[in-house]
């Protein structure tokens, strides 16, 4: 017998990728940035007064949601912040899907997305992309039902960005929710922050994991119209962004240049590496974020084990339609030259 | 029009105490420990490479479940680590209460308990404590169904430890999970810990929040059979203890005697409050947390407000049985001199 509620007993959670400690390993597997982050967090983190953490930190962190309305051009009363965007992901949940109704989300996505569904005790609704991996023009429609549609652009693992006129679409027709999760957005030509405005049931969501080379901080930003926020804030934990983690995300706003300036290196790695994948025979999608998504020649759970044997790890999803491919994060140009040369070696 | 499920829509969320920012205020009001935390974390805190940060932290925290586990003598298998033990609560609702299902909690008690059943879209059950602000003999019973009851030891806002052996009965009678919130035991003379190995129904939490003085950090323990805690795992978000989190937690732990020293200086200083206030003509209820419980002899609003307008910040609650009394945290003992001064200027 179980104590917990029968939709959290029945399922086995979400498997994060792998984090293999301190092993010699080059880790191209959860899309974190080679670069480190602004200097500013250093020097933040160096001289803060420890005694201060005695204190609960400001529980809408206000100092950040400042400093991102100044680089956003969008009000701080638009913005929440989460302790991650996963924090934001379950408080759409939680804001917007009873127990029993249905989420829908794009399939393939973020393979987080139904085990949120899970969780809450809601419906799956995948809504399946063409063959293209590119989002249907009639997307509200095949969610039914749903109450919040959750969206990836650039999506993962396939790294493409759907077109903004079938994304609008989707936000026009749609009757609840469209949350934007735009984590992979500064790598890409384009972002969706401009729908919020224009919408009353979009939420553009950014994290701090990839472009700002913040993951271990755990910081997601969601801009809405105020409406949204302010649902959204009954719903999350008082204090869900600690202290640190304010002044720091602060100090990575500030010093904003230093992110762009990685995300034009990791740009540049990006098509180096495609090239060359395709040079071996591989096919790769088109990405606008930070990893490639590549067709290997032989199986790829072959390719996986082969890389993982020589250290480096890349992600592999055994779910439908994309058990053909391997997920590779860019690295320095360094990293992407081993792996390229790796992948030589054993064949792909 | 609201896009929030109903649930959300019709309710207000949780109120935190007031964070007055830099004010030059004494603030009494949150249950923060006056003193700094232990050196050790500002030495981690000083020297942490800050690049590390680009990377995910590891997801179960498991440093600090090994560094807690040394100090409590429980495996480190049946700790789970929390944002806080607010988020620790958050998950205990989403793992083991259903939409529709109820909750039961002392009343009155910690007041984001009935906020959290609202959140889930659960039916609130509060069991009523006796005159004397104890746990009655048939709490099980009057929790009716309920498949969670919250019950916090040292009580808030009463600062009352309820008696052993009837918390040993309601986890014996209690069909659900029994989830005892410790965030004030370092203060008390006794704790649950050991409960955890006798009932594979109960939950034990621990906050850094008060007695490690490191509010502004967010971690918080639960301790649970493995079975309790597996489900758990599933339930919190991938990443939600932050890295930096994790390695000053762990340095907490490490030099957990100045947590207990500072304890020590606390319950003196309490017990000088206490009988301070006795002598003013207050009525003050036996105190095993770091703070106090008091009633005022003029309407405790007025006291509130007068304390606020001389620089003392403590908490009100505006709630049935409680409304004739102010919350005070205990500080420094300059702090209550003052503290004391300041009331038998104002009258009390």
């Amino acid at each position: 017998m179980s104590y917990a509620r029968t939709t959290i007993a029945r399922i086995a959670g979400y498997t994060p990728g792998e984090q293999p400690g301190d092993q010699p390993i080059i880790k191209l597997n959860t899309n974190e940035n080679p670069y480190p982050p602004a200097g500013k967090v250093g020097e933040v983190l160096r001289s803060f007064p420890f005694e201060r953490l005695r204190l609960y930190s400001e529980p809408s962190a206000q100092m950040v949601r400042v400093a991102a309305s100044a680089v956003y051009g969008i009000p701080a009363e638009q913005i929440l912040c989460g302790n991650g965007s996963d924090d934001l992901l379950t408080i759409a949940l939680r804001s917007f899907v009873d127990q029993g109704a249905a989420l829908a989300y794009t399939d393939p996505s973020y393979s987080l997305y139904p085990v949120l569904a899970d969780l809450q005790g809601a419906i799956r609704h995948p809504v399946p992309l063409d063959e293209d991996f590119e989002l249907p023009e009639n997307a509200a429609e095949l969610a039914g039902d749903a109450t919040l549609f959750l969206l990836a652009r650039p999506n993962a693992p396939t790294g493409n960005s759907f077109p903004m006129a079938r994304v609008k679409k989707l936000c026009q027709d749609f009757s609840g929710v469209v949350w934007i999760d735009e984590a992979y957005a500064d790598f890409a030509e384009d972002h969706c922050l401009g729908l919020v405005s224009r919408f009353p049931n979009v939420v553009v969501s950014r994290t701090f994991s990839k472009s700002y080379s913040l993951a271990g901080l755990r910081l997601g930003l969601a801009f809405a119209q105020g409406g949204l926020i302010q649902e959204m804030e009954k719903v999350k934990d008082s204090y869900n962004v600690d202290m640190l983690t304010q002044f720091l995300g602060k100090a990575a706003l500030e010093e904003h240049a230093v992110m762009l300036a990685n995300v034009q290196k990791i740009q540049q790695t990006r098509q180096w590496t495609r090239e060359k994948l395709l040079e071996l025979g591989c096919q790769v999608l088109p990405s606008q974020a930070n990893f490639l998504f590549v067709k290997t020649v032989r199986p790829a759970t072959e390719v996986f084990a082969g890389l993982r044997q020589h250290g480096y790890l890349v992600r592999y999803f055994n779910l439908p339609r994309v058990s053909e491919y391997i997920r590779v994060t860019i690295g320095r140009p360094d990293d992407m030259a081993g792996f390229i040369a790796c992948l030589s070696k054993i064949g792909c």
